[in-house]
């Protein structure tokens, strides 16, 4: 399984070209083309130190990047292609995807063998009608309407990272206790009977009436935080502590 | 109900400032907070011009952002605040939640009237453990464990789409045609009809032995292709000029 290629049209500043690798390399993504850029290439070495400065290292990319004069040429051996462009600019019959819909859609056609390519176009104009034509869909970042202007390489780490989410396994959400143990619910209790014992010989419990309410409020309390092991022994000494005294006293007198 | 507000922390380039107020504006995220930032502020003119230069107009939010010297000040009046940072760096027991995971409890918390704060810390270095603590759970960003550094803008950007996209209601996937309307069944298939009759005519069908295999093949090319009335016309109009003959042979004659 390949991955979808990022295709920048007419692209106008090197430095964008450079931020367009680094989001790819963020993203995992590794094929790069560049058609009919501003700047010829091979670039001159001001450009060119521009360039890879930008990528913040992602030199692997913009090293393998292919150049191509016309978008036709660019897209000859892909089998599916979509255009990025902003929303509702277009007055064609296409259809318009979101990229978190698109992703799937491209994982299928990879998956039976498809080679997919992603078309951005120039800095301020986007793509032309006639690149936008030579697609098959449309993809269109939803953004805020009244400012959606988002940098190139910007559109290129939405769409990469899109990409990549779809494809990681990181789990949504975990409770990260590196070599310590979750508690059991049994050293939660202990700990808990013993701060309502100590708490009972400090007569905080003042009314039989009120203590099931206070006593329920602090093991939900407790409950919530989800100590570990360890976590339940340093209140363990958090308790002793509070109890046999101030130290602090005795330094004073 | 509000908007998660960004909490910029000991950030070093105004450019990234810059850069984020216009990410914040593209994902209609109005409240920036900024901690102790290298510059101090209020910025001189030189650092100003860079400053609005990077924002590409995002000025309401630069104008209204508020300055802290600790993040202790800027967190006070938050009930619970995120972390950002990249993943597997730190030895504390904490939740650790990916963007997309965040935005649902994000907003079930607003909706319950909770003011939500999101910390990034300063580039290179990112948030210190204590900044951690202070945060209730920590997220971050799936990337290429290989290239994870993401600029602070991106970071902020990343996490402003996934708000964005949460709230948004844009169709995933939806066929644009504008003033036209679909094609009826029947105004698709009195196309067919006619294209099947030419090609009789013609004598495309070789044997009747092929005959529904290669209709079939031509239906369904034409059903996939979700025409609409205008697009149909135009297809007439091809069979019509095919089939009439050649005026170019008239002007070579």
């Amino acid at each position: 399984m390949t991955d979808p290629i990022i295709i920048l049209v007419g692209p106008q500043m090197v430095e964008n070209i450079g931020m367009t690798a680094r989001a790819m390399m963020n993203c995992a993504l590794p094929e790069l083309r560049i058609v009919n850029p501003r700047d010829p290439w091979p670039l001159d070495d001001w450009l060119k130190e521009r360039l890879y400065a930008a990528s913040s290292g992602a030199d692997d990319i913009l090293n393998d990047a292919k150049l191509y004069a016309t978008v036709t040429e660019a897209i000859a051996d892909l089998n599916h292609v979509y255009a990025t462009t902003a929303r509702g600019q277009r007055e064609m019959v296409k259809r318009w995807l979101t990229p978190r819909a698109a992703m799937p859609e491209m994982q299928q056609r990879m998956a039976s063998g498809q080679k997919i390519g992603i078309l951005f176009g120039p800095e301020r104009t986007g793509l032309i009608n006639d690149d936008v034509t030579l697609s098959n869909d449309i993809i269109s970042i939803p953004m805020n309407p009244e400012f959606s202007s988002l940098n190139l390489a910007q559109a290129v780490l939405l769409l990469g990272y899109e990409w990549y989410q779809f494809n990681d396994r990181t789990p949504a959400s975990v409770l990260s206790i590196g070599n310590s143990q979750p508690a059991t619910k049994d050293e939660l209790m202990n700990f808990i009977s013993r701060l309502e014992q100590e708490l009972e010989t400090a007569g905080f419990f003042t009314t039989e009436e009120l203590r099931p309410t206070m006593q329920r409020n602090l093991r939900n309390t407790l409950q919530r935080a989800e100590m570990t092991e360890q976590e339940v022994r340093t209140w363990h000494g958090v308790i002793k502590a509070l109890t046999v005294g101030p130290k602090r006293g005795k330094k004073a007198s």
